[in-house]
């Protein structure tokens, strides 16, 4: 399958690695063609990677990732073009965390989440917000912690949610997943990413998730 | 130990029978003297369950548990008098709900906190949040739940969060404690509720909560 990665950073070199590990054409997308973090990922990772600009990846996929920064995914969404992402799956896997402070803040949060500002922008584009809860290694690799932990997928559209539920299960042997509703639910998830911040300094590790467990 | 509970909803009584249970003299404050709810929850819950003001609780009380609305918590606490919350430990199980809409939004998140909001306006009380991120009956009864799972500690006063830590695992039978830091992490424990808002709807009930899972 064709994939396009918007976002040249660990999320997308990390989720780009594993597609082309799984047999799929993978295309980078940055704001300027020749990204040099995007030309040294594609010479690493062999014959079925690719690089270009944000519009090159969303033309190139028949399913889009969102992996840039959140402040910056609407700008590099609107670069991407409207037409090159009509129709299509978009994986949004991004946080709207504003660097600018020590303390991490949201630049949308409580009211709104920058998964709904994206589906608001590209109405006919089918955006499904998830795996922003957990670092890029273990987005790839659920197995690699204790035990099995749960992921969120948050999207307006059934069917895309589908595709993505069986890309989280098949592609990233993610094996609890939790559907938490309509686009709108993207805010309980971006939200959290404060408490995945405190949890990150309190236990010293990036490597871990949440399992959420019931009384039976 | 004497134990005054702010607010005889759901949360003051559920916490309140339990520390009844352990042998502790608590009083539930409300708005009024006598509020029907905490009048028939003393008279059910025997001689050691009392009730009265806001202000006569704060008096009672050796420790203090915050449980009223996280909306409501400030005036509440404003009622209960400064010179009744001084020095002693305040123990806030609230989140900053706006319950005026079907969605549910805080009154304050992101780049503020209820927490610290209490902190500030009581500086010589020792707040520590926690609490706040489970259902009244997983709070006191997390053992209900079918694996151990997480509770979370936020306050700037290392001894009073040594004091919760301890109520937290002999009273309450936690056995998974982490310290998240200062009050300002308060803002992550409370901008999570609306991820467990999501995760209620999605799995149809109240008794749940997280576990953080690392890779060993």
């Amino acid at each position: 399958m064709q994939i396009g990665i918007l976002g040249s950073g660990v999320t997308g070199q990390t989720i780009g690695s594993k597609l082309i590990q799984l047999g799929h054409e993978v295309m980078l997308g940055s704001r300027n063609e020749a990204n040099p973090p995007a030309v040294a990922w594609a010479k690493d990772a062999g014959q079925h990677a690719l690089y270009g600009t944000f519009m090159n990846a969303a033309a190139f996929g028949e399913i889009i990732f969102n992996c840039t920064r959140g402040s910056a995914s609407l700008d590099a969404l609107q670069q991407a073009g409207e037409e090159n992402l009509k129709g299509k799956v978009l994986i949004d896997t991004a946080n709207p965390l504003d660097r600018s402070t020590d303390r991490w803040t949201l630049t949308v949060s409580n009211t709104d989440s920058l998964g709904e500002q994206i589906q608001r922008a590209f109405p006919e584009t089918k955006v499904v917000k998830t795996l922003n809860t957990v670092n890029a290694n273990v987005m790839v690799d659920p197995a690699k912690l204790l035990e099995r932990t749960h992921v969120f997928v948050s999207g307006d559209d059934i069917e895309a949610k589908a595709v993505v539920v069986r890309i989280l299960r098949d592609w990233f042997d993610w094996k609890e997943i939790i559907d938490l509703g309509g686009i709108e639910t993207a805010r309980g998830v971006e939200m959290y990413v404060l408490l995945w911040h405190n949890l990150r300094n309190a236990i010293s590790s990036q490597r871990f998730n949440i399992k959420v467990v019931t009384s039976g």
